[in-house]
């Protein structure tokens, strides 16, 4: 799956700067920062109803184009994703193997 | 990044039947399938709103919150990671260099 | 702002039963609860992003198809708007003048 | 209806101006305009979830809480009920009785 991820980070950094007429990426980027975060939040929309309705194929599904428009956003705030994944790691040595029980799941 | 989402993955699948009152995991996917997607979509909308801000701070942090419980939710519909980015891989085959034009970015 | 809602409530009750080519409310009906739900999800995330973007106009245009979409999903569910405003006014009922501080606002 | 969404609208500019520490419209308005948009987020996913599970009494507790967040973030933004509900006005009165069929459903 690193191979997707890294994959993904560099094809959407080459496709910014392509030809809006000719590249999804592109053409959503000149749309702005609002217009890719909306498609993220309708993306995370879709993946909720899919699994609320225990959708196994559709959670699949729009759990790709989440993760898609993820990256699409991270590229446009000039995040590289291994910054997230760093927080994710730190995150888990700080809990270590003793979760910690105080964290809310409300 | 492969380790950081591979170890997620599997710490998650163990502690899915850890002890609710230690862990955060078990105790999130105890309160059942709908609370696991409605902690996604908060996640997504924080996600956005930072995003939208320009907070680089919180669109990491809030981006680390919204993988880790997409992987929680994965591991509820008994979905492999593998399988979205075989997902994600499959597009990009399908769409090649030159992506659809035709995708609507609206 | 009743004769709004009041008005609002019973066209999409007489157009649901429309030619769905003719009607988008029929159109939407027809493809179902979840998409329904979805089209609420989606017009929240924008009026989330047009506040935070402090973009009244756009807060005044989404707020107003958050609304419609909202009247046709309560419609598909057979749910009277009146039962939301009840539900309303009980809390305020409940809570008084003198608000629950306890409530959490985080 | 009317009643209540007027109570609600003058109730919420009240408490905007309380102290934080007994009131829960003072507390979320001293948080932000971010925060209260997060919170109207967060109740539209709930109010998606319920939807999609058919679950009628959660959805009408969701959307009183959706509406409530909604007339605080209006206060928020100082946009009069009032506004959105003649935006609604006008839209029928574009769409008429033979509403427009070319809105996409989609």
């Amino acid at each position: 799956m690193a191979d997707t991820l890294n994959r993904l980070e560099t094809v959407i950094k080459e496709r910014r700067i392509a030809d809006p007429a000719l590249s999804y990426v592109a053409k959503l980027t000149h749309k702005g920062r609002a217009k890719i975060a909306q498609k993220l939040g309708e993306e995370a929309v879709e993946t909720v109803i899919a699994a609320v309705a225990d959708d196994h194929a559709g959670v699949i599904s729009e759990s790709a184009d989440l993760l898609f428009h993820w990256a699409v956003l991270l590229a446009d705030m000039d995040i590289p994703m291994a910054e997230v994944f760093a927080e994710l790691d730190r995150r888990e040595g700080v809990s270590g193997l003793t979760e910690k029980a105080s964290r809310s799941a409300d």
